[in-house]
């Protein structure tokens, strides 16, 4: 949703989704249905293919699915999700790719075990994914897909004890893989009539665990209510999606936990613990963009996190100007709360086209030159003869904010000052988000008051990083170990890398 | 753009757009691309069906054209917009349609005539269709779309003194269809070398004109300045599609005039007159809700319009609130000056799911109770316990403020006030807005008071007209006759209706 | 269908087909499956792009309509079979076009006239569109597909006293028009209740009238008994379209007749004159190869017209070879005949494979050289040390002929001898069918002693031009004129051509 | 092909292909064009889906890999096939599927194993899949497809003394699965330079071997000359599709053999044995119907076999009748056969339509009693008032028969006689044919006399199992062991089923 980012820097995560209806089957309720809304809901997570997995949930039950290329709305047709009637199912939702955009690879993954199907839909990305890897290999595994999902499969199916008397044992065998790999992957796994929510022990992507309400009213996404009556569970990456299907937070899956959502309801079967000596680690860019406003992380909502950035943000670099603007869309709250805390007018200087997609221009033409302003118009009056302050949420490749700042300036803007609410982005990612490489990330090559020069700014100032893990922090309740990823913003990443 | 309009109420206008390169042929402009990120930027007009036609300019030359279902992103290819290759072209873009989804009536409309091919986009309703229509039967030509379009096309080439020593006479052509119909139309008309940009006497439609200006820096869309060179010029139902090309805003084309485009640049060759006691009238709807608000219109920004109109609304119906937001998007601009009339911190309470389309959701299910909740997320903490004021820019059916307010609610809000950024929608449209019948608007059927109790709303107030009037003309150069088509709102139509 | 014509030399002409219920409305007959089916089986005629609009044929009643680009199978889904429910419609299939893929030239085209709703579906070609067209648009009309089925529609509905005491009255229209143009079409007219039949008075391209049956045994295309109940009527371009609808051929329209079906059943208004000299001039070539050989036109099974050429063949050209075949599929039943003729087995050596299409290879590549390689396999263990002679039904650009031989003798055909079981062509034809330019038929470069040397070929000969006429002649009950356009042959075209 | 199983009936089996150009890298060839066009030439074998993986074929070189549903000419681009460029390739062709139309079935499968990727296409079903996907699973492989090319994968990867001094040692790990599996599997199987072409030890499937000849004249699918130079190899299914290509049939892929294609030409490495007392087994049902005319299987062209299963038919079956026929196309050569032998005409009585496919047909219509009268026009002169014998080459449901006769009889012949060019099917395949129940299976459940009775034949012979075994191995030479699978017809199977 970032504008510096959407087109040009990172790369959205996947969203994961599964629901199960309450009570004797056949449900009433329309699975199906829950599940491709879920994803609806999750589809700012990718929007590059997905897939729905369901199944009526008996020993012996057949897995029908349906995956495709595109949006939920254009993927799933309503003969699709008629023909996906079940009592139980799990979705995916994912953006970049490993293998490609080879339909082979669109999740969740179906396999075969000696103990029946399984499904598994999973976000996040193995840190260490090659000796895992070879591990199979040499155990004479061959692997179809090149991705991190199937690795986690295959070991599910790997486990050594399976055939033993405690049978097939799913438990143990989720368990058993978590051993072998810290991070990063949140995982909704389906088995005859459970599904499995599974968070990594670092806790590196969000998952959380939502409650069907009846039909009556249940707008809204606020927290549950004790004596809410339920018709079946769903689990996803994102509350923001609970809104659209009913439903409401019940709770966040734990760092390490396996939690199995069945007809019997919801059953916490362990904790896995971390590895020594670290601490948990939520991705804090969830709360810097990847996550929607609305949802509610570590009980506290996103929205909130970013308006304390941007109070942050008055508090570190401070301006004087006379109007305080964002780079729409996400920066928007810690714009307004920047404002807020200077006392300076907010107001909307930029409008965003949302039919601008990927275009038919050639290289050759004039019309490259252009850039971003085939993105965005600029509501000149409320900028003439102005000192501007706009707010972004991040800056990556840094290729957006100089034809902005430019645009500005032609409409009269008398000086353009820019604040990000985030920290510099310097080191790569390798728990899932697809950062550009070191010498792509424009925090690396240059000088921040290089940077400003370059983009034409009258100043240019970015969020610390402990203004950052303030900002997260002090809304989550003190009751645990806090943690979280900085890793792209310090180097230090929360696992050892030398596998 | 409007939420509360977006998918149950008003549906969009259409746009047009034209482009012409200037000097030798053939031209170094890229026409093609050029009209398509036109239309890009008029998408929000219409986003069923578009298509380009091109030519060479000569006498003879082909009409080169491709059109399709759609968004234009979808509709035209790479390779399209080569084969399109062309000095000159004209583009349209469509919403709703006479005839129903068949291709046929996407336009342009390409027809041969005894002076050689012509192509029409329009933009607009012809309030006297039904005797046009007739009097071309009876004439003996067969009508083979339904639509206004090919009413205005026929009458084109019906002319009577066709043929006469003064040849084709393309401009004495379009005046004598304006002469037999007084509004509504945009038109761009192609042929050979020209591209008339025609508005009709009302001037009930926008239609403005743009400069193409060289390879430097062009971004922005302010107003032009003397001394630029010219690259080429441009026709447009707004002005809020020139930032992406390169254009700057010339200006509008008046009502009732004729301009010609062509290589030798920009010629007006007549007005044709109002019918006599009638005022100027262009849809302030156009203002409400229809442009961007980032397009000028009579000289001065949407935007600001937008702005005015709440600030207008903050001195007839003023709250007692703690927090002033906005249904998401084009109420926003009301929004933030209502707050700020009043001195009440604006923020945002309502977080839209922008993936939410066409459904597929069967009319049996249980999801359906759930209605906009699949639309918004509520970012409850910044409403609970508090009063909340929502600023919305219209109310057509009424169908989607009950649920936002039982959203809102429910998440915690103490009290929720509302304010439409406009007066009640009450009479139909003759002149190109697909307003639903009068039994369906709900300002026809209840009260306000009734309306606020049924909503849940613990106060509801609309703009006056006058306000409305005020805040649209305050802005405008008063150098002329002014006035603006309120008929939807009062039901005093701009010209005679009984044909 | 014939081999050496269909990617290289001539193109199909179109289909037409129509379809009315019988008795008291609404129909139990599933009138929009018919007409798809009956289009099925015209799909021969044309495979680019086709048609359907049906009517509840009442006064007043829309028409609905579905058109789309391909074979009938993939534009027609079951959903838009449903829509088209009605009692009466009529469909098109088309090959070649006027305006290009251009949707809009889809036919059938319906028009809004003053006396209400006509669609027209058209096979054929007006030799004088010139002066029609001018005529029309000195009316004052605009044109907008440039095919002259649009001009035939506007001739409709121009006709000088519409509007007259007798009203609307179509007969007149439809035989006013056709003394305005005397060849060549076969049209479908639709108007509220009734479907009119029409072929040019020359007769120059096929159109028959068929009875659907009971739903009893109805297979088979035998010609029709005396108390047969009935169901509706249809009309086509060829009967062979009948059986698998369950229709017999009731009788053919003859050159010049204006039939009406309606629910009254057939009735025939009248016959327009062939102009003053001019004799019935059916496309000799419909017998040649445009007609499916189980179509029975003039009373005769085309199969045995092409099986009387063969045996005329063997008269004119006979040889001495030890096996005798075809080049699939069109010229079999003249290959079969000639080798019975003479007395010499008949075999097959040449193996198509019908999933040849529109290849992806570059013009580069190595395997081009391979030309019709791709499209035939030999069956080489008939051919070994064998003097083999295959006949072809007709020969236009010459460039598939000399690969076949090329592959039959390395295959080790001792000789290879070519018989074609029709006169070369060499002149162009005006009346719908798109032959080559006069330089791109081989006929008209080579003589055809250098042809068979260029080809490889042992010995080539021609069906005579009287050879021909006489095996398509001796087969027509002789009890009225008879007459056959031979205009590519011979150069006499059956009108003149100075318009 | 054949029509009385193309629609009701057997299914096709699969097709695969494979190219290596010869020489240095990087190859002249069009590597991939001649994959597709291999294909092409395969595509009776197998018309659902299909895919390309072609590869640099050095040590590390990535797979570029393309996958689609529907026929070859839709599948692939131009652009596809651009960007599968690369110095060899494999490619499959696919009719029925056992995991429905999901795309993650479509063939070749590409797997990562320890010793780098592999690809492999696969025609054939095992006969032991059961025990050997438990064995798979019980190793803890998750299998994720269902079928048992996926097995084959997975035992080339799991081969127990992977990882030895000899390294990965292909050759030994395909002879190791050979070993576990005797039937039925034909495959190609590429490895970086390498593909290895593998026929089950009883050759159950075909795979031939076919050498690329240089750009000259090379139509013709003749056998081999001793001094053609030669450009690159090919692998196929049958060798019917070398025309297309320039090829020329090598030699068969011997039963059990494991023959290896690289750029220093054509290695066998060994001949796996047939399980004891086992006789080789190609399934005489590739004479039948499934191989296409042209092709040559142990060294016979299969339209030779056809002519003689019509000619032993004529010995066991007479008849005394004035015509003789085919139901087209496949049993055309046994028809023209036995007509030759009995010295009664042959000609040709039903027209087929080559456009009917699947239809849009309701089950509720009126249409569907005309059954395959959709599909086929009678020739009705050349049968009225005679008796008319039509040979098909199987029956399998025996749905198609009676409507054709009664066609026939409609359309005036006096007699209808019927002979099958082969025995009556009554047992299921485990070897890849996806046969009809036993239920399903008429010759099951009527006697032949019966059945005669049914279809409204005047006659009714088959051909004796002896007969059809004759006219097959009667053209082979008999100097090696020689064997065919009648399981279907006698239910001897020609290994052990009880695993």
């Amino acid at each position: 949703m970032a504008t510096a980012i959407e087109d040009y820097g990172l790369r959205e995560a996947c969203g994961v989704f599964g629901c199960i209806a309450n009570g004797p089957w056949p449900t009433l309720l329309d699975v199906p249905q829950i599940i491709s809304l879920g994803l609806v809901g999750l589809q700012h997570r990718g929007q590059e293919s997905a897939g729905i997995v369901t199944s009526q949930g008996q020993k012996g039950s057949k897995f029908v699915q349906k995956k495709g290329g595109g949006l939920i709305s254009s993927i799933f047709s309503e003969e699709d999700i008629s023909k996906l009637k079940g009592n139980l199912g799990i979705g995916h939702t994912r953006y970049s790719t490993f293998g490609g955009s080879d339909v082979s690879n669109i999740q969740p993954f179906v396999v075969e075990t000696l103990h029946g199907l399984i499904a598994v839909a999973h976000n996040g990305e193995l840190v260490n994914s090659g000796p895992l890897k070879q591990k199979l290999l040499r155990h004479g595994v061959g692997l179809s897909t090149g991705s991190d999902s199937e690795l986690i499969m295959q070991l599910l199916t790997q486990m050594p004890h399976c055939g033993e008397p405690n049978g097939a044992n799913w438990v143990g065998r989720i368990r058993h893989m978590m051993e072998q790999t810290p991070t990063s992957y949140s995982l909704a796994i389906m088995h005859q009539g459970s599904i499995f929510a599974v968070r990594d022990p670092l806790g590196n992507r969000p998952l959380c665990i939502g409650k069907l309400l009846p039909l009556a009213a249940c707008t809204g996404n606020v927290s549950l209510q004790a004596d809410d009556s339920c018709e079946g569970w769903v689990v996803s990456s994102e509350s923001c999606s609970f809104g659209a299907i009913g439903a409401r937070l019940y709770r966040d899956v734990m760092p390490g936990e396996i939690v199995e959502l069945s007809r019997e309801g919801v059953k916490s079967h362990c904790v896995v613990a971390r590895p020594e000596a670290s601490l948990p680690a939520l991705c804090i860019f969830e709360y810097v963009y990847f996550a929607r406003p609305d949802s509610i992380l570590e009980g506290q909502m996103v929205y909130e996190v970013r308006k304390r950035c941007g109070k942050q943000l008055a508090i570190e670099a401070p301006a004087e100007v006379d109007i305080v603007s964002t780079v729409p869309e996400s920066a928007t709250p810690a714009a307004i709360a920047y404002a807020c805390a200077l006392g300076i007018p907010y107001g909307e200087v930029l409008c965003k086209n949302r039919y601008v997609g990927r275009t038919f221009i050639q290289p050759s033409s004039r019309l490259r030159k252009l850039g971003v302003a085939m993105k965005f118009g600029v509501l000149s009056e409320n900028i003439l003869n102005k000192r501007v302050l706009i707010v972004d949420d991040s800056i990556v490749r840094g290729n957006t904010m100089r034809p902005i700042i430019q645009m500005l300036k032609n409409a009269g803007a008398k000086e353009v000052h820019v604040r990000i609410a985030s920290p510099p982005i310097k080191h790569p990612c390798y728990m899932g988000i697809n950062i550009p490489t070191r010498e792509e990330l424009v925090a690396n090559t240059v000088s921040i008051q290089d940077m400003a020069q370059y983009f034409g700014a009258d100043s240019l100032h970015y969020l610390s990083v402990e203004g950052l893990v303030k900002a997260v922090q002090s809304g989550i309740k003190q009751d645990h170990t806090i943690g979280h990823c900085v890793a792209c913003l310090t180097g230090n990443y929360p696992v050892n890398l030398d596998w």
